[in-house]
């Protein structure tokens, strides 16, 4: 109807990055749909003010007063027929992760929100977004989409296609950032994921082996990208007519589950000063702890920066991982009897208190949960299919010595073998039947936490038992601590203050909580070996085989290695917490699964009376926000905290 | 002091066979030392009637009287001084079990005992002598043991000395006795098992793999004969100075743990009236029901026969396994879709379908529990290295269409292959991602039912899945189960009855027992995989692991999969009858794991309110006698029975 007629859309805040100016477009003598189709060019809201200047002032005008009704930033239409202003329709505006966090900050300064309002109204799993690396957004402007899949571990990374596992290791070891592509993945492909930098997989689901195990490196990874079909035998993908063969590089944003082909800049993650506000709210806020898993000084600095108390699993056989230590390790599976095996664990001792001193440091002030030796120790040997290659290998070259080396670690490899190792020789029974591991161990954490308290550093070790089914197994392992603890206190001429607890991760253990914690000081419940024992699912082989049938078929609502089953394994946790505080009431009681960082597992752990949680170091802020909002959903009934709760 | 002097003992009983006549030995003008020395050769008791008719009245009479005063056949010791009798002491006779028995027997008739009283003073394991066969106790007289070990599984046999597990395949397929002698045994040993009429070990204990094994089959067995020492490279073993080659004839009484050199006859196990009667009288007073786990039509005879009332488990995939239906359960895993799987699924189904039938017609009017499916399909599979050979094998032979299908086989059973089989893709997890098997079971039993109401065999069959961890499983193959019922019915024109349950062998299946009930009509215990779960012990794994050194350093009491552990499994199965009964108040809750035959762990059982115990065949007396004994028990506090009771 002319020129002074127009139609737009804006949203009162910038949904990209939350800046508090009303953004948006509009067209003059136009429809709705005009906007909406795209056939003609509409123009940014800024030239409104020059245009219709009147109108202007009413669009600002009501912009604040629906921000005002609604306490959210809005995304509204309006339309002026003949100089005359109308509001055709308004809803909350959806943003990314950065627009959420800066609104909820600014609204509560401008007293539109409360600091409350500002906390739920984030999802935490949004967060996810600012913790990793992300595409240039301006540079990807210039590149369109080679193919799209299902985001399965959020970031960015570049790199070089490969499709065959020994290769990808190669290369990464070599320095060449490596991204693995392949139809899917199995576990005996894992080193692979090590060396590279992203995974891509034209098969599966979000629960697939390549999802879980990526996600638990915080590599960056796509999955079930049906569009591309690929050749392992002539080396090749192909995506419609495009066909990328190995070496070429690709970019993969495992955020949006989109793929690029060759070099995008990306941006390295940064914590800005509101997403520090609302953490620091959070945290005021929040019953429940939150430490950080971490086996590294690295890994527990990381952590410590983003908020962690404390380390609640530091896991002492990725030590024995490293590739200085795992030749020592495995001479120690090799030894013939116990004077060997001493020898070598002396050796073992000084790299481990090390370590151990090192994280402690980092830590000063909070409490570092070290977990004694839980795999089975075959799993510092060489795979047996591997081995027997290599003996026929040998058997061809002259050799001889090294030939019966191989030959004896075979015989070993065999010796240990398992048939179900997840349920096999492992955690506090290897500690049983190989008592001197566990010795060392322990010595290591004493020794290292005596010469912290010698140089006045407020070290706080704690000492957690693996797999412990029964107070038998736990009371044998304490006595070993009990013993070392006072030879390396009279040693040293001082007294340590150590706390000795036990993970609850074997379902016999939480049904026999009560009697646990006689001995133990603390619990902490590993809720993925929980998990499985309490589906008898494996969580190795369930991924690729009947789980997302499962999934689909809605047998399973959510796959439960992610989110905490909360009427099977939740409850059998209930019993396990109310048996173990009937006999230590003010026993510290926490979680260091897998689920400590998913925020609807956290919510059920708050509810539970938990005491903490502990996950990944790059999932702590994630951790924080889920707490706080599980104390806010909760604040009603403040004093019913450790009563039953209602399930899901 | 003369001839009128002497000193005897004697047994009130015969303890050898419980005859009711005096037993024992004496020695005129001498001391009780000359008697035990063995220096001077005692007379029979017969001869003191003559020599010393006086003092034969006065011991007849006090022989009456301490029967009559301890209800219990004494072992006692006189001496008589010039005339004067005197009794030294006396002490209830220790008995074999065909004496107490016997004793039991007619010590009721005698009105000495009460018939609760003959049933409590026997111990059930005692019966197990009585079930199997024993070493001819004549002949045996001119043999002197080879060597001595732990007898770990009752019965005995002959046959010839074999080191070599393919050997002995080989020589047990060709009809020859063999005794399979080893260092220790192995899961990949089981076909020697099934080979040998017995086997033996020089080392293990009472729950090593050869001897759990071996009891599992019902095969004699000894193990940890520590003297035998074994050289495999040269085929023989040295006892001492003896020396005995692959080859030479053996036999072994696996009920006294003692080795032979050479055939010794045996005698076969007999059913005595007296051991029939004391079987009546418990079944009249236990309250458990008595059921058996067959496979077959044979076993489920011989379970009849043993008084078992119904069958409790009867685990198809024995069937599969048969020689003839082997080939046909791997064609079916090997088929490349659904269609092919199902044109194999028809024959499987005819082979089925009349196994059901003879089962269900020999326990005409009991119950037979049919499990469906259980094991991984890569179960039915051949060795995956073994595979591996095969095809090198082949490669060098000219049979190119022998070579692809073992190809295909090995690359199928990479494909199949799990970390931890046991936690894996299994029971009603195959069940809901190949319905197809599922569908051919319950069709086969449905028209087994079927055709058998209409030749008015009063048929009982129950379906029971194995392995549910949540009501949805359930639910998926309850849906299964009503579409083919309902189509079976209206083909056949009739009604069937069949009951469908679940086993609770997942702990998730125990805690969430409410939900199961509103679906299931009957829950089974599966203790040996429960054991399992609520322990995280891999029952294939631990037995030559840790769990020997558990055992003797008491950290376990007993081994929880031979006796059930009560704190924890048992709780939990208590959490679970309460659970499914709430929902469900009269429902039939059993048990058919290894368990069920176990005295110790029927006794809890019976606290804990379960309706039935199943166990193997050659276990049920023994279970009957268990369940007496714990009713007996349980008698002054008769109305508690479904209450908490105590913990052990």
């Amino acid at each position: 109807m002319g020129n002074d007629s127009a139609t737009g859309v804006v949203f009162t805040r910038n949904p990209g990055d939350g800046t508090r100016k009303v953004f948006g477009e509009y067209l003059v003598n136009a429809q709705g749909e005009d906007v909406v189709a795209g056939i003609r060019t509409p123009k940014t809201i800024d030239f409104l003010e020059k245009e219709l200047p009147h109108t202007f002032i009413q669009l600002m005008k009501t912009c604040a007063k629906l921000e005002k009704h609604y306490k959210e930033p809005q995304d509204l239409e309006f339309t002026v027929e003949q100089g005359k202003f109308y509001m055709l329709q308004t809803r909350s505006a959806k943003m990314n992760a950065l627009g959420m966090i800066r609104t909820s900050v600014e609204m509560v300064k401008e007293k539109l929100i409360s600091k409350e309002r500002a906390l739920t109204r984030l999802h935490p799993d949004q967060l996810e977004q600012l913790l990793h690396k992300t595409i240039n957004q301006e540079a990807v402007k210039s590149h369109s989409p080679l193919v799209k899949g299902i985001a399965a571990s959020p970031g960015a990374a570049t790199g070089v296609v490969v499709f065959d596992v020994k290769k990808a290791v190669k290369m990464g070891e070599d320095g060449v950032k490596v991204v693995l592509v392949r139809e899917e993945t199995k576990p005996e492909d894992v080193p692979a994921f090590f060396a590279s930098v992203g995974i891509l997989t034209s098969r599966g689901g979000k629960t697939s082996h390549a999802a879980v195990v990526a996600r638990g490196m915080g590599k960056p990874c796509i999955v079930g990208c049906t569009d591309m079909k690929i050749d392992y035998s002539t080396k090749k993908f192909q995506v419609d007519s495009k066909t990328v063969h190995e070496g070429e590089v690709l970019t993969i944003d495992g955020s949006q589950g989109i793929v690029f082909l060759g070099e995008i800049p990306t941006v390295e993650p940064e914590v800005t000063s509101e997403l520090k506000t609302i953490i620091q709210w959070a945290e005021q806020i929040k019953r429940l702890g939150i430490r950080a898993n971490a086996d590294t000084p690295e890994a527990a600095r990381l952590a410590r920066n983003y908020g962690a108390k404390g380390i609640g699993l530091c896991r002492t056989e990725r030590m024995f991982n490293a590739q200085d230590r795992l030749g020592l390790f495995v001479d120690m599976i090799m030894a013939r009897n116990v004077e060997e095996r001493k020898e070598v664990l002396e050796k073992l001792l000084v790299l481990q208190k090390s370590d151990f001193k090192e994280i402690l440091k980092v830590m000063e002030g909070y409490k570092v949960t070290i977990r004694l030796l839980d795999p089975p120790l075959h799993e510092f040997l060489p795979n047996i299919e591997e081995l027997i290659n290599k003996v026929h290998r040998l058997e061809n070259q002259n050799s001889p010595e090294e030939l019966e080396k191989t030959r004896k670690i075979l015989a070993r490899a065999r010796e240990l073998a398992e048939i179900n190792p997840m349920m096999g020789h492992r955690g506090v029974r290897v500690g049983i039947t190989f008592p001197e591991i566990y010795e060392m161990q322990v010595r290591a954490i004493c020794e290292a936490a005596g010469e912290l308290l010698k140089e006045n550093t407020d070290a706080r070790a704690q000492i957690m038992v693996p797999q412990v089914g029964s107070i038998d197994e736990l009371n044998q392992i304490k006595r070993i601590y009990d013993t070392i603890k006072l030879s390396v206190e009279s040693k040293m001429g001082l007294k340590l203050k150590i706390n000795f607890g036990t993970m609850l991760e074997v379902v016999r253990s939480c049904i026999t909580a009560d009697e646990l914690a006689r001995t133990a000081e603390f619990f902490s419940f590993g809720t993925n070996d929980l998990t499985q024992a309490v589906y008898s699912f494996s969580r190795e082989d369930v991924e690729g085989k009947f789980l997302p049938e499962y999934l689909e078929k809605e047998i399973l609502q959510e796959n439960p290695f992610q989110s905490v089953d909360v009427n099977g394994v939740g409850s059998l946790m209930e019993i396990a917490i109310s048996k173990g505080r009937k006999n230590r009431p003010d026993m510290e009681i926490g979680i260091c699964g897998e689920h400590g960082g998913d925020p609807s597992s956290i919510s059920f752990f708050h509810k539970a009376g938990l005491s903490y949680v502990s996950a990944s170091s790059h999932r702590i802020p994630i951790a924080i926000l889920a707490a706080a909002q599980a104390a806010l959903a909760d604040k009603p009934k403040k004093k019913t905290r450790t009563k039953k709760t209602k399930r899901r």
